[in-house]
């Protein structure tokens, strides 16, 4: 559950709060919704009116609630306190601890049975940084998912406020089993440097990518490795360098053209980013289409409110294609 | 009835519409009235709640009721999905072919009466995309009014969504027509290759303009043709290049120094440059000055929430002259 | 699309409205849905943003989108001012001729292929007022579901604004045709004596429905009719009094007591009744418990923001049960 | 202008107000508007936003602005907190002293012409509480009307609040002056025994009016007084005694029977009721008639939001005539 | 933290909700504050926005932050579903255990040093639902008072959500410590039933009361405990018998006459009925007044939103006296 | 008490307003809470609904009300119309002679006692715009103060709509009065030369301000005078270049680099700045530190609705030293 002030308002400057119900999860399996494909949630939702409502939003935004169980009182929220210009945005997580999601048994879920239902399941790192029963359960699946031949997405979302101090090294030995199952990861070199301790010999932002990429994809055998590199301008812009690192045989990065535009709603961008690469992956397009594709796919999840994307395939190939139009009509 | 989602949000998520009551030949009458012209509109409303919400909202502007007839039960409605940056707003038409307005009888006006108290009557391209009836009404009331020896100006305005496919070659005798009994025409290039199908050399805009508007002017014989360029830049300002042609003697343009601004509500911008026009016509100016105060009417009309246009004479002026400044107290 | 004024006010005292997707059908099949049906409408949305955010709304009350086509550019709206007092609530129909459902071809859906799939099918007397086609095409499907053998429920629901004058000889014979089908109806005396004609001698409602509805039944073969009569008191309270009318071999009225209680919103109030009685039936419930659970869920309807009802059969049978309760916490 | 907290909160309690514009004058002028009636108040509004904004929302209730003048920066308002139950409704006045109404000149408006171009002219006892300047100018209007043969009306609506500390002393000679020059009254016995100090015998209510009313008629030559009774029912409900008393040579009561309903807006409901006798006596009615029809004005008047009525003739004429009713569709 | 639906809606009706800072405690001081006393809340807030928003808003309702302490992350939330007639309202707790106030260490406030500063401190019994170290800090608080022969206030407010399956029993040992501790406490026969499992000979309610409550002040050594029965009316409106009985050496009853009137929020009306009582024993009125004046108070605090009683002494004195008045202007 | 409308509408254009309470001094005092410093206002409040939520409203925002007063019935007031690009904002003034403020008697608070009690005064130029009773209490205030050797600041903030014509004449007698007793000075050379009069000889702003901020230091015998120049970009974002003036024996400025940033809300900022100067000089920083704080402060100030300071210490000094970030969480 996302609490949101209204008109970039502070927390102590409001009595309303905009409610809406998304994660990372929901954004990337709700952006496969809008390309066409059926999108199940694996969660535990709990069983009281906050849970009727939030799967009842999830229905709006085309998830299907085939695998969603319901039990428990509490659901994990975040406040959000847009920013603007100099004021950066300020996320303050609440009730995460207690959430149905994380406290439901390690048994909770047919993961063996999921996992011949589908052609791939994507693992957010946020997940990880709860407790050891969901950790667990989350290599059990991803283990099951590989036993069948199913596709194993990783995003690594390394958060800091979540895993607290010394929070590399509790995530580290996690990571590194997701990476060893994964076939399609989503990290850059922050993650490789930090959560998976790898030195690195360059500078620039762009070397280390360069290095260490490669060195993963090779040490953990991932297929297919993206993600990206944001920019704020001076004028409040941000910008996107979006890649897609093809490992064995392929060993090269794809690059998009870098792309500007303004903000309106950055949360969730990485997650459409996501569903991007996903599409294209899925979809056995080029990777330097791919990963175009993605970036647009981004791009146009900042220019919408709320976490979730809602551009459909046209949409964004359109944006590929052309500037800033004027209204349709 | 203009019905748009707040705060950029798509329709899918929202649950409030905020309505307003407006329309090209509405917004190009508000802005005469700021001007200080008794500015009556000739149109019929529903007979129901929504009529009589749409009457008030008319005389909240500043129009006078003294022409509207009340019948039916249907107003043509549009529906507002701001957009932000990358990705475009978007209107979507309803309720149009069954409105008051387009299912009023072919005599239910009386248009020779009408032109013997007015000065001038400004015909809007949109209402000839309806259906016969309405058109043949315009074509009448422009002959009444040619006949009383009044103004009439026309406003392109052409809309392929509403004219569908195969549009420009139904729409073009209907507009050859009211270019003829036309004395004052708001177009550009694009309204002269496409609506009347003239060929242009001309590769660049600009050339394409400076070569089709003459001709035009010259064929029909229209006093003066006015209109604007609009160019998007990479910031998502807006930028105008404003022109106003005289015919037959003087056969010169007049240009506008260009302006580039923020846009906060883009519809009904273009109204309010017809309004400025009209007024500098009307008012005997130079045509340097007209367009010149046209060009900031219009910019002005950006700055504010809706369609319709709120300037003050003396605001335009001021913004004519000066730069962005700071607060007024 | 439900365009609703906020806070009980005019059409022309407010700038915002309440979006919110409903219908007859919608509400039946949502208050369905609650008590753990899978409810599919059989309907044609706009193929444009209006259409997916009717779609999505669907999808959010529990309805699954199978049957769902998308074509066409326009949805039947209605304004709602909600009314106070002496001053009774006020309904504006729109866009209701040319809406998606009602341009939708004779041959737009397999309804034999639907009927295999369904165990029953709610007909709307409303979509009978549309125009043959929608009447033609309810005929079809009612007829594939008798032969069939699924279960014809028929709702008369006659609206006098949308059949205009001499409306009841215009809707005779589409509802003879239709009662000639049903299994379960859904009427009072009034139905009887005006739609279908029939001489009345009694002179009070409750005389009236005591002599007609078991002829209707007699006359058409029809299984099970159901309906209620509303008054409203001096305090503005709305009292029900449902009854539920067992044909062969039975041929008794079972009545619920009197229900008397505050409305907040009282459109959608019939349909969570049919709801109800439809689960009742649907599960082999004593008429006696399905008549009272249903006035339950009807007197409940009234209760929430909104036409669709939200409320669970557990809700509605403490409803039945006890009376007016504290805080639940 | 009115300054009024959403949902009953306190002022304390919110950061939003709503706003409009009324007035006792332009209450009673909106109601005649509504039937059918020119309604042209006599008035100064600043001449700056406040101004504009109130003289748009005027035209918007169907006023029209030829007798407004603009001038000076401020306009009266008043706050309201809506009250609940036991607790009362709050108004706060504020900005009152120095209005451009109340600071206009005493030639401001040529009282002479406006005279001569209407029928009747509508005091409100709430003006003659400013300042002398005021008092005075009422006087000399009323005058010029009565030199002219037009109707004066003068409506005592005497406010404690803004008479201060010994108000009706100070009120006392301007009030006898405007009885002496009107022609039909406003009042009730409260009026006579304390703004004219007119002594009682009698103990109830309803003797001391039948007492005292006739006397004030007869003392100052008036043909009608009109008022009403209200009290507050122990649920909440209002309920409403209309009178009207004929002079010479009719000399009696007129009663409607009593009215009983909820309340949804209190403030502007007697305002509605002297529309409606002022429509009644204008249209030369019954005596039985008019205040019948100004009682359900009235009534109609407390369901709407907003101090303004807007009911037409034809819904007062059927709330005269049937309890509450159903949604109408 | 009370989040709550506007109007009327259930979470899944919403997109907004309104945010106040409330609780059994707050409200009461709050009370107290609008009496003139100094009100110092003994809790700790999270150390982060929502802290700041907390900690702003109750200096807003009038406590003074000298013994709030800032810790942790987390606030104890409320959803809040208002229901309407037939549906009662529905509380959902949320992060409830990891709450700041929850978490804090047993040693984390200086009682002694406070117990000297202060005259009074309230206690509620929803704080001993969190868990031992809470309890215990509560126990070692009313003694610290005890010792400094200040008055200890005890509030019973049991709530079962919160003490869960076996609650009565768990809560037992610990609500008979503070009972011993305590020298006013607010309860009624249902707390000494089943909190203290005492046995009731008699059947009705106002029996049990009589039996039990003198039992329960004899046995603990209570100075003085109050309460109230509350019963819903047909209408929906709630009535309040009030109650103060005076142990030794008075040993008897004082009712207030019960009051009825309708419900805009019901949430804190016990508190402002503490808040009452609490004001009249310090003031040392007699019991008499007291009962009546906190009687009054609550039936005040439900006519306004949110829990949080915001009545003056004055008003309400005057609504102990008066009746339902009409707007006050 | 600020009213805006909401969303960059026009007056004419809304139905409701947002309702804050500040004013220059708010902003000072409320800036100065959130670096720990106690902050009491000097003033008067109307003592009714308006003065209650002032009041409450000002305590949420940090300010201790010890020495404000309750008398009188009016509020200063001022309406917010937000510009947008082209459109200035637009202020305009409400009710501002008659408020408590205004209109409370000369001795109405005690000066001595207050000085005693406190280590700096804010005074604002505003405020002498008023009447003389008020200048005279200014005057009086900041004698107290010198005489117990506390630091006066004077805060020159010249408004010409409250002074009205030959306003600069009238001022300059106070504004020199206040000079001559004040240790720190708000103002820049826009104050020297119109409301002192002193002539300069360079044209540029720069070279004027050079010129004129030491002869005012070294006339008056002022500590420090600091102030800011603001530009505005044509892309919209305002530029800050703020300074401080060290008087004897420093006698230099001292700049912060220029930023250039976003507004969402303008008004205010200055006070913003005034309270980082303010800390710096109480807490004796080095002037460079402290004009880079004021300057980063007022920046961050822009970005923030309504017109208080909500910084913390710690927030302004990372704005100090990083540039634009990302989202915090």
């Amino acid at each position: 559950m996302r609490l949101e002030t209204p008109g970039v308002r502070l927390l102590s400057q409001t009595d309303t709060l905009q409610v809406s119900y998304s994660g990372s999860g929901v954004n990337v399996l709700s952006g496969l919704s809008r390309f066409g494909y059926s999108a199940l949630p694996v969660t535990t939702l709990p069983d009281n009116p906050i849970g009727d409502a939030a799967e009842a939003n999830l229905r709006k935004l085309g998830l299907l609630p085939d695998h969603i169980r319901r039990e428990g009182a509490n659901l994990g929220m975040y406040f959000l306190e847009t920013g603007f210009g100099a004021r950066p945005s300020r996320v303050t997580y609440a009730n995460r601890a207690q959430s149905s999601f994380n406290t439901a048994g390690e048994g909770a879920y047919p993961f063996a049975q999921i996992a011949q239902s589908v052609d791939a399941v994507h693992f957010c790192g946020i997940s990880l940084a709860m407790n050891d029963t969901v950790r667990r359960s989350a290599v059990a699946f991803a283990e099951a998912l590989k036993a069948a031949g199913k596709t194993v997405v990783f995003d690594c979302n390394y958060r800091p406020a979540l895993w607290g101090e010394g929070g590399y090294d509790k995530a580290r030995p996690w990571y590194k089993r997701m990476l060893s199952l994964a076939d399609l990861v989503m990290m850059n070199e922050n993650d490789a440097m930090h959560v998976l301790g790898m030195p690195a010999s360059a500078e620039s932002r762009a070397e280390r990518l360069a290095e260490l990429i490669p060195e993963t994809a090779g040490h953990y055998a991932i297929g297919t490795i993206a993600g990206t590199h944001r920019g704020i301008e001076a004028d409040g812009r941000h910008s996107l360098a979006a890649f897609l690192y093809r490992g064995e045989p392929d060993r090269r990065f794809y690059w998009a053209e870098p792309l500007t535009f303004p903000v309106y709603d950055r949360i969730g961008a990485g997650d459409a980013y996501t569903s991007g690469i996903l599409h294209g992956e899925l979809s056995g397009w080029t990777p330097d289409r791919t990963v175009r594709f993605a970036a647009a796919a981004s791009m146009l999840a900042h220019t919408v409110p709320g976490d979730t994307p809602f551009s459909s395939e046209a949409q964004i190939v359109r944006a590929m294609t052309e500037g800033f139009g004027d209204i349709e009509r």
